[in-house]
């Protein structure tokens, strides 16, 4: 990642190595701490170039918050040929390993990004919601009725949550998390009204 | 709250009065777009004195997010007398209807008070470990299992996430909503090997 101030970046390699030093920075300082003129030093590029790629610190923190949530629904994306419970524990054992080996990042930019700011709490929203889909998708319920998305959209929260918190302190070990996560969800699914396929 | 530019506050009510007023003015707009001058003029203070109470902008922040979390709590506090499963219900239905009327403080501040800034997230964290407690302590239990603590927190959050959203578009009504955030405890306190007291 280190490159040296004369290195020249395509635009598109530009903006990745800004967006991800940004959240290798920013996830451990408040974004207000971090100068602009900093991340462009870190960057080995000039100020002005950083502002080409994001006008103000907000469209560069917004930048990173959304790769920081596209990384993570790609790297827990289910293998298909799984049937819908194998790929939902693939799933979540993937969710709860990503978030142990980033968890500033993670409850900074997907988390976290709130504030007050509309925008960087449309990033959380937007994410929980791909896995509320995803879920809904997986279980073949097309059409779901309120109540059963809801309950998958909290058990997304849940998962969150626990998945979170449990790094913070007392705990139970992965395998125990992963199995307390998806037993949470054959029983939320079943309260909402649903049913969650098992193997053939 | 509006206050001419003479009134005298005594330093605990004019510090109430700042906080509130951050309350109203951050939960709308992004802390980055709104300069101390403007709450200072808001208020009918000078800079001066905004920042001798609160040295930082992030200081009055975090303030903002603190008053809000409490607030929220106290609101939600159970009544005693009931059992307590009537005891959580009540809770809920005090939690629904508080973050139905103050939605945009709510993820602002306790929800989403987070970005990087470890201090702020605390506010949050510390919010959902107090209903975390408060539930346990409720169901008399006094040294949960881990796994137990686990599901409850993971409901906390559950809650949280199935309140907020269902504000945000197509959703079940009031009662019904508390009807499945109650519900979801009771079967995700049976899953932690739990069990919550109904009425004698």
């Amino acid at each position: 990642m280190a490159t040296s101030p004369r290195t020249r970046l395509d635009p598109d390699a530009r903006r990745a190595q800004l967006v991800e030093l940004g959240r290798r920075m920013l996830s451990t300082r408040p974004l207000d701490t971090v100068a602009i003129d900093e991340i462009a030093a870190e960057a080995g590029i000039s100020r002005g170039l950083l502002f080409h790629y994001f006008p103000t610190k907000r469209d560069y923190h917004l930048a990173v918050a959304r790769a920081a949530a596209q990384d993570l629904l790609r790297r827990t994306d289910p293998d298909p040929s799984l049937d819908a419970l194998s790929q939902l524990r693939a799933s979540v054992e993937a969710f709860v390993d990503y978030v142990s080996e980033n968890r500033d990042p993670y409850t900074a930019f997907i988390r976290g990004a709130a504030g007050g700011d509309p925008e960087a709490r449309a990033v959380g929203d937007a994410t929980r919601e791909a896995f509320t889909q995803r879920v809904l998708a997986r279980m073949g319920a097309d059409r779901p009725s309120p109540r059963l998305r809801v309950a998958v959209r909290g058990w997304v929260a849940f998962t969150e949550e626990v998945t979170v918190d449990r790094m913070a302190g007392e705990a139970l070990d992965r395998d125990e998390l992963v199995a307390l996560i998806v037993e949470a969800l054959v029983t939320l699914v079943r309260m909402g009204g649903g049913e969650l396929p098992g193997p053939a």
